[in-house]
């Protein structure tokens, strides 16, 4: 139906006859004579209807419609350029040609859009109802492409690492220690339930069991969570396991993986090896496990500038174990009134335990603070000294226990950087290495330690005694997250592929050996006839090409993403169903009947 | 953990010191030595454990078993090979060399094992069970590899090909006039419900409204059926859609994926053109619209042949419009009773109103038929000329309607092919193009059309005035099916994309206006607004890879097959769910409480 596609005639091509196809992308009449923008995925291309070339195209273009789909036969020709006169267009690769049209098909009319294509839309509503009509501008266009670029060049990558990609069902388990699970009651099976998965975990261990070594999957994940924030109840991981390796092994294959996907994606190369942390370090220097170390404005620790102070909350912070730490925002002293009351606001979400920050700014050669008068000589020269205190600075302090400092003052940072614009060059990514995760946590509500990572996963060799003795707070964990501009990319670990080890850590987090049978019996089992050492990674892709995509949201990255409610309303899924085809799969609804619904809670 | 693996080390290793890490495939004891083959992945290597080399490795190496997992340090030497004796092995590529061990590291100590990797076995369920032990079955690992093998090779012929792999959502919307769904209760919705998707149908075409032009998912797709024959609840298809394209390009777009897959696959070249027949031509010549072509046996009409005869049930035949066939098994006339009986049986349940087929044999000579009496002797002349009939064959009659004749004759034809092992040449692959399908059939049952393909496909251009006259029955369709070896690969269409043909087409479908804005509206919707000319196709990816494969069942290609029950007899899914989980999502079983499910069937 075409000879060329809209970005493709040049120069060379001028005097050849053409057939183009696809959509109006703007029109506009010079005097009688109609220009349009022809439209397709790679471009576009400018086509002149003349009534000396075609009387017929000539009085068909005057009906033309934007986004009407059309069919164009014609000569390229160059566009006129003169000293006067100047109709090219050096933004457009194709702007030094035209198409003067011999022939014009309208294949399908379109009729007046619900909404412009040219001007960004924030009616996110809108957006999602017309998605195929939204999924039409350039920039929708590009992103859909470059996310199909960049799981391209994962896949091929993975391919030439030896890597067989193998796909796990998703009519599934449960997740044990999980989300909430999708559920699909089964016809076959009355009574009985599939779940989607969360990951395909246990089955890519399965896999290692089975000696297949190296496996991967673009895998499609499920999560019924609330969605605030930017969740999708579906989405897509890179997931990756390999037998007899240990974490070097896939740090290095993943610092490849997505050097390949952002070579592939933004052209750019990412310099490897990453820089690596400790947990321990990253929650110390930047109050967060996925630290954007784009801006710097590290947490100092001041233990030793208030050694000796008689400043009473320090004092008694630091006798209790605590800790006094601040960061520098520096150059930031101008801050504004509100967004100083954004600050205390998020600081006090974050669990400052008073309304406002301590803070001292430097202004013109004034230390501005309540604070400072109270600071001794030596203090405030060892603040200055440590916090590298200039004119322009403004410091903000908080005290208490390492966790809450780090969580307070790490939140501090980031909204600090977001007001400074510390974090918008969209040519800056920086890749990094947290290592060394807790291999557990405790729950304060329930009592239990739950698994940081997951219960599969390896604790660390040099900790095992630590295990052994009870002392669950200092084991560490062989595992590790890649971290880009304050973005968590991914996580894994090394796994337990010990029978005993893997029922002695479901003993510790609160799962007795009956309960470990019945949930994790065919793993378990597994374990006992040759399980090779492995591990592995999932990488979130709907992430990674948000932020190839340079994009805040991964809806700007998913073709068809459902909204906050879970729902997608161009389809109008999820919907409702005849209670014929419920009772076929012995399930009815408790929602419509307020009796059942009761008899359900009693 | 390993310098080498284990179908790496060749004669030109010998002297090195190498490190393979595996499982212990089998171990021997020959005079106090132990020779074991460790496997991995790639292969096999001979490892033996000599005292005098380290007395410690050689003790410890009478402790394995089967399936241990161990690391082996040693040196590469060459097998003893002299006059008398040679241990080499010529059918290993590792045959020439063996390690002698320096150190043995026991990874990880396995049980006796449920069964034996290198014995096939019968027992199903107990290779479900047990699936990451069945999957280290050499053949298993090799089918499993060579999926992602062909699979790697169609995402990058698609990929070079300039199609975007996108995905579509898995919680989607139910499937209008297709099988029965698997459904998914929303907890942010209640009351309402996800369907997985049959296909990604409506979202592909979807993606063609959006101007992506060229779409291919890798997808995977559900369908909630009884599980009789070769089907799984879920399977993959590869999807692929474009716009701006006819028949033809669709067609050797296909027949170069596939080239791709199975030279990738297998090694072999498949010539293209595929040969092509018209659906009509399939269903005359072979009896069915999934001819395998890889045997001749062709039903052939005898129509002129009987055109005079006196013989009753012809006659009756041939006046009422009906037909009279049959085909020549050539060198078939040795014929068993029991094989008699079974296409006798076959016959019956394919529509034969009596018990026994019509045949003529021809032994030595002599002709054995209750019929051969009958026919006159031009009729005899005719028979034998028009069927090539000769000494050694068997000739089966069928008269009828044409329908039900070529059910009949293709039954029949294909059992004996079975019978005659006409169909199991592993080097023989018969593409075929079936092209021409009718657009709608008549629903017997409900008295309706109904589409033979699905709603959106295009009705044949030459045949517009029979669909506006109402002359459905012959009607075709712009719809194509790849076929190999008598099995239906994929099948495609070029679709709808005119509103008033749609809206038209639900029409003669039984779809009421009303009920087309609630269950397709958004996609007339959609084509109002400039849906460019688009087709496309989907291909079973599981049967591919199984006819790869050369196996009988899709459950030897897929990872964790479900049985024929649709459970998972290793992770025990579905499983049952809590009350609590089920009321959150708004549904309760109707199964485990009698009373309730009574009243769900009031």
């Amino acid at each position: 139906m075409r000879t060329h596609h809209c970005n493709e005639l040049r120069e060379s091509h001028i005097g050849q006859t053409v057939q183009l196809i696809g959509w109006v992308n703007s029109a506009r009449d010079q005097g009688g004579v109609i220009f349009i923008d022809l439209r397709d995925r790679e471009g576009v291309t400018q086509c002149v209807f003349r009534a000396e070339v075609s009387q017929e195209a000539s009085d068909l273009s005057h009906k033309l419609r934007v986004e009407d789909v059309v069919q164009i036969t014609g000569t390229v020709e160059a566009r006129l350029k003169t000293a006067d006169v100047d109709t090219t267009n050096d933004k457009l690769d194709t702007g030094k040609i035209e198409i003067v049209a011999t022939e014009l098909i309208i294949v399908n009319k379109a009729d007046v859009l619900p909404f412009q294509l040219d001007k960004e839309l924030s009616n996110e509503d809108l957006r999602m109802k017309y998605r195929y009509l939204d999924l039409r501008r350039a920039r929708m266009s590009k992103n859909i492409r470059q996310r199909s670029v960049i799981t391209s060049a994962a896949r091929r990558y993975l391919d030439e690492s030896g890597f067989f990609e193998i796909e796990t069902p998703i009519l599934s388990n449960p997740t044990p220690e999980g989300a909430r699970d999708f559920l699909v009651p089964s016809r076959l099976n009355p009574g009985r339930f599939y779940a989607l998965p969360q990951a395909p975990q246990q089955y890519k261990q399965l896999l290692m069991v089975a000696g297949l070594e190296k496996y991967f999957q673009i895998a499609r994940c499920f999560r019924d969570e609330d969605l605030r924030a930017d969740r999708q109840p579906e989405f897509t991981q890179i997931d990756i396991e390999a037998s007899f390796v240990n974490q070097e092994d896939i740090i290095k294959l993943v610092e490849g993986l997505l050097a390949g996907m952002f070579k592939a994606g933004l052209g750019i190369d990412v310099p490897s090896p990453f820089p690596r942390m400790t947990y321990r370090e990253a929650e110390d220097i930047y109050g967060s496990d996925k630290p954007d170390t784009r801006f710097d404005m590290k947490i100092t620790d001041l233990a030793d500038v208030f050694a000796a102070t008689e400043f009473k909350i320090f004092r008694g912070t630091l006798d209790g174990g605590g800790v006094v730490r601040a960061i520098n925002a520096k150059g930031f002293a101008g801050i504004t009134t509100g967004q100083m009351n954004r600050l205390n606001e998020i600081a006090v979400q974050a669990g400052l335990p008073v309304k406002n920050l301590a803070f001292i700014k430097l202004e013109n050669g004034e230390y501005k603070s309540p604070l400072w008068k109270i600071f001794t000589d030596s203090e405030k020269e060892a603040v200055i000294a440590k916090l590298d205190l200039a004119d322009g600075d403004i410091v903000f302090f908080a005290a208490g226990s390492r966790e809450s400092v780090s969580t307070i003052l790490g939140r501090v940072r980031t909204e600090c950087a977001v007001m400074m614009e510390l974090n918008n060059d969209p040519t800056k990514f920086n890749f990094l290495w947290v290592v060394d995760f807790p291999l557990l946590a405790h729950d304060e509500e329930s009592g239990h330690w739950v698994a940081v990572h997951h219960p599969f996963t390896r604790p660390h060799p040099d900790d095992i005694e630590k295990l052994d003795a009870g002392d669950y707070a200092n084991v560490r964990a062989v595992a590790y997250d890649v971290v880009l501009n304050g973005y968590e990319l991914g996580g894994g670990s090394i796994r337990i592929h010990e029978k005993d080890l893997q029922s002695k850590m479901f003993s510790v987090l609160g799962v007795g050996p009956e309960e470990q049978q019945v949930k994790f019996g065919h793993l378990l089992d597994a374990f006992r006839f040759g399980a090779p050492p492995h591990g592995g990674l999932a990488l979130g892709l709907d992430r990674i090409a948000m932020l190839v995509a340079g994009e805040d949201s991964i809806r700007e990255v998913i073709a068809f993403p459902k909204n906050n409610k879970g729902a997608d309303l161009m389809a109008q899924s999820p919907c409702t169903i005849e209670h014929k085809l419920l009772r076929e799969v012995y399930v009815q609804s408790t929602y419509k009947d307020p009796k059942l619904a009761t008899e359900a809670k009693a």
